[in-house]
């Protein structure tokens, strides 16, 4: 492998027209609340403001591992979600001023390297309660204002639960005339209405998306299995698009269909199902396999995985990122270890089919979610009647009180 | 609890003295090799040089957890074993540069808040390669002639296997009239000379260390187990000394003598074995009940576990880290979610209890460590024919071949 | 609850008209493999000739139990079969003899208590090795001859994987005027040619079939899931049928379609799989809740699985068996333990919440089935060029053997 | 292998002089529990009266599988322990009467191949409620009573707590000039007074038992470190003992001192913990490498387990059992079968390296001992008071109830 970034292809669907491979970016909300800038809950991402230096750090860390599109950090930074984010941030901290700095970092860090700059927008409370078309679109308007003035290369709209949301966004996103990817957190059983992923795929292409596919909620064999139902929805209708998945880090097989946050463990408790480089490598691989070109992470993506991902497929790019100085393809920097059996794992074979243990032999290896093991309509009692688990809910109704 | 710094105390042993709880910083070395800066297996610390940006803000979410020392990213910075890195190090860095911009960069931070710098050594190839105690000593005594012209505040010797090689490192470092902490990477077996820890301790203590402990190779539990064989060993001495302790932050019940060096997922498949900011809190209550008074953490630790720390021990010393205004107590920020299920894990007790399943259902929880199902000549033996599996040494066993 | 027995009413089906639930028995083959008399591999029955006696006991324990039902010891017992079982077996131990000594020791056993004998014939050679319907039907008809002249009180077609035979069988059968009960083992994906349950149900009851289901190969989870949709089938044709349920006493939920064999554990490793009473007791609720009235067990079901239905149904049944006097319900013969944490053990929450250990922390909690990480068409493959495993095939594929 | 039974030496000791491999039988309580004849809770063996059938067929199960000892099921048959048996035995049953049927059972089943009858005592409610010594005799002798008059081969004092009982028991036994073997269900850490493993054994040998060793209450890896710790203090006393274990057959390395009734799954959720037949086979050839020569099982162990120990020796002993005709060595039974993959399970390689799956994602590999998580003192604190957790016990002494 020749040690040489590619480089010279400007936008998004150049690259991926002259078939290249595009490697995203990794999670930011959660690597920056370990690292100490953003609240488990709010989730959202004043430190462009308050901590520009630590967000500019986590960009130039996922671009040293081979990032070609660094997303500005602007993830639920629609004025109406940072309205609710509480008393714990500065009110001159405005909306506008944290889309603006998320762009001046995003587009200061990609100087550095061989990366695109895209603005990012996601779900908003105004749709969940209920705002119509036009309040809704005002709102993406209004950070989609900022992206145009600081020129970012192209736009994504991502985490969308809802396609009709969704294909609201996008229709926002292109009246700016730059390219626009969108990816929902959806899983193989669709929307929160109910509509299939090829369904949403199709919509989503209609109102213009010219990239399509999932991002968080779901590990990466789930996302995989999703996007190919997004890819055969396309096929049937005739229709155009290249293929994107931004999985979580977490192996989560045990989801219920609103993904990882009704897991028990969600946010604080996920450690023991953090996907290690190995398992990154393998996602990488058959995402690629499927024909997904547009190749990332989402949620518990630090940076090492995303290099997994740009060292999977080195021999389809023909070149390493930058961060491989520091890593020896499939461990073989043990190689000079003074133990054998330590040098012994400086191979392919071993990382590929070690099951790693959890040294956690007092907990289980699956969760049932929760909210999950009662039918749709118990489910949303439990939400309406404030019951926290399904043994409430049924003391509830033996109550009679509803 | 009010919401402000200890601060006034310049020393290690000042604050000590007054009773205070320190809390030491995390692990460098795992958590850069993860952002692309430190390359795994030889584990040196040239990014001091290459990439200060990098080592300035990891100290820096140290410092913003609670952190209370800064310690010089000088581990394995021995010019002996710098020599050993490899060909991927620019010749121009040399150990007197890396140690340089480490003091650095640890002191430029630590005037961020109210931090403590210490410069670090730990165990050499000279010792390994059965150098004599005069050239042993000559090696860390090329460190700390840096230490000391950057005036870092106190000393630590760290990750040491040999009492023999601490106690001559305790002695060069006490040549600088500053105060000496040492620890070793033992477990409740002693060291690898069979030493056990109440021993090692009283020589530690005796060699000039005003404070001693365990620091990485191990989880909490056995750490806090050592640290305590270690205590009964001074009292019985009748010797004085502080404690302290910097475990793994990966579950590992299932280490041999040497700790997770020999664990098959080391170093590349340790993801389920990370510790939860939970487990960390309980680590620093029952360190805290045990009379640690310096309580920190090795690798894997990054800077949310250190938050555990200074969160747990806040009603105890009377503040929060800077890092808790983007973090609620026991979850705390998840009481307003949207979900009843969701908002109900926003409380102690549910932290606590949960037992977090691993999404690993293929997986083990425990493993074998390598090398150690066998008598001790028998590992011997496969150090030195180079055989990497028990397996592997019966087959030459049987075929004769010694 | 008094305890005693319903038994006045004679048939089956008038037991069933009455709306009494029928307790089936448990497994033959593997609880005499474990006691020495029956031989993994062949599983065939020439004990009934052999050693009667344990087959007396074993009939004997599931009467006391609770079994309505006892089943002949003819699993496997058709001449075809037999023919095959190797030379471990005496010649003059004939089909025939083994057949007519089945059916002895049943109705000898039956007398005991308030039990019906069923004739019972299952999968044979012949079919799979596509022999036509006439010498099918004749290979049936030879043990349906058995049991007209010992005169059983109803006829059980089991463990069929292709509902053409099992529709035979039941063509067969009806010949007798005797009521029969048809139950394939499949799982919700249908027969081995893709017959989806419901359709299976529909075609064996036009067949003449009074009660049908599914027993064998799939935990009791997967088996309702089958159940069910018999039900829905037969619904949707406007038929009316019994339903009967006889799963494996071991959690299988990684099953592949062809059920437990290709599991890695089979027939040998299956231990830490085995069901407790609790499960048992859970699944005997389930089963009755879902309006399924013939509650048995297969493979793996030991005696005090069947007391735990009957203790389950004791309420509705208005009796418990005769073997509850050695049994307390719910741990309650605990109550009287000298340990306080043993007796807290004496209450049906502590049993039914208790998540049993496995003690193996070196095993996995699931595996992946044999045959079945492929393509239908890759798998045919495996059994056509004798690859026993994906790699192996993957190996054939590489060297271009075909 | 030759299959011809060893059979001509007549006594237990000329065996055993002799170099022969004594084969144990295995656990009547729990077999028979699960057949419907004993009642967990009370564990006594009033079967022997009311249905001797059942005892008779699983004796002849054992003897099939290769038990070359037969022991009388007078396990718990003490007059004072069954005096507290409750109300669900008829008061005719008397101890003499169980205890008479016991014998007569035995010898008549041991009559069909060649086995020795051993009687058996154990433990006493007598000497838990602190009887002199005098007292707790009396009881031994009124078995051995019957024992004599049934004339037994040899006699065993075995599943003893402590060893000052034991001791009594042997001192009775041996009134008899029959040869008696002892063995405690003690773990490495000794006796429920703290007396070691090899102190026990010195004791049982000087007070006359000729063969001693462990049995129950721990698996097998844990009882044959205990009965090395025994072979270690006869040999520092130069004394001379057979050496004998039977072990559980559940696996149990999470226990604490007393054992597996502590664990939270103790009685009727251990199935997830039940050995394989390769498990067994691999204690069986540990036990023989490490001199022990009577090797047998406890609870848990059905015949199948014992035919494991046979067939495992076998090489050693010249002859397979007689159940072996139903059994194909490491799975070969399975050559024939139609799927590759199944056939490739037909050898030892693969039953050996299996790590079977548990097939419950939703449990943990390991529990906590219930009663173990506190110190000895809160342990009694908590028999004392009643509380059945630490919990509990905590929320005592907060309460300041004592």
């Amino acid at each position: 492998i020749i040690n040489f970034s590619s480089g010279f292809l400007q936008g998004i669907l150049e690259r991926l027209d002259a078939g290249e491979i595009v490697v995203g970016d990794g999670g930011f909300v959660f690597a920056l609340e370990k690292r100490g800038y953003v609240k488990a809950g709010p989730w959202t991402p004043e430190a462009t403001v308050e901590h520009p230096e630590a967000v500019r750090q986590l960009h130039r860390e996922f671009l040293r591992a081979g990032s070609n599109v660094l997303q500005t950090f602007t993830f639920y930074a629609s004025e109406d979600k940072l309205e609710n984010r509480g008393n714990y941030v500065a009110e001159k901290i405005t909306g506008q001023k944290v889309n603006e700095a998320a762009c001046d970092i995003a587009k200061e860090v990609a100087k550095e390297g061989d990366a695109l700059v895209a603005g990012g927008v996601s779900q908003t409370p105004s749709y969940l309660s209920c705002k119509d078309k036009a309040e809704v679109k005002a709102v993406f308007r209004k950070q989609l204002e900022v992206f145009m003035r600081k020129d970012v290369d192209f736009l994504i709209a991502e985490y969308f639960e809802h396609v009709e949301e969704a294909v609201w966004a996008v229709e926002v996103l292109k009246e700016s005339g730059k390219p626009v990817a969108a990816t929902m957190c959806i899983g193989p059983e669709g929307d929160m209405h109910g509509v299939p992923p090829g369904q949403c795929a199709v919509q989503l292409v209609k109102a213009g998306a010219s990239i399509v596919g999932v991002n968080c909620h779901f590990d990466a064999d789930t996302c995989l299995k999703t996007v190919m139902l997004m890819k055969e929805g396309l096929e049937a209708a005739k229709l155009k698009a290249y293929l994107m998945s931004q999985p979580l880090a977490f192996h989560t097989p045990d989801c219920g269909k609103q993904g990882f946050i009704d897991l028990p463990e969600f946010p604080f408790g996920l450690e023991p199902r953090i996907v290690t480089r190995w398992d990154v490598q393998k996602y990488a691989r058959q995402a690629y396999d499927l024909g997904i070109r547009y190749i990332g992470g989402c949620c518990g993506f630090e940076p090492y995985h995303i290099r997994a991902i740009a060292e999977e497929l080195a021999p389809e790019r023909g070149f390493l990122p930058e961060a491989s100085e520091k890593h020896g393809s499939w461990g073989n920097s043990l190689s000079m270890h003074t133990k054998p059996w330590v040098r012994a794992r400086a191979r392919k074979e071993y990382w590929e089919n070690l099951k790693p243990a959890s040294g956690r032999p007092y907990c289980p290896s699956l969760s049932k979610p929760d909210g999950w093991g009662v039918t749709k309509g118990a489910r949303e009692l439990m939400q309406q009647k404030e019951a926290t688990t399904e043994q409430q809910l049924k003391e509830l109704f033996q109550k009679q009180k509803f």
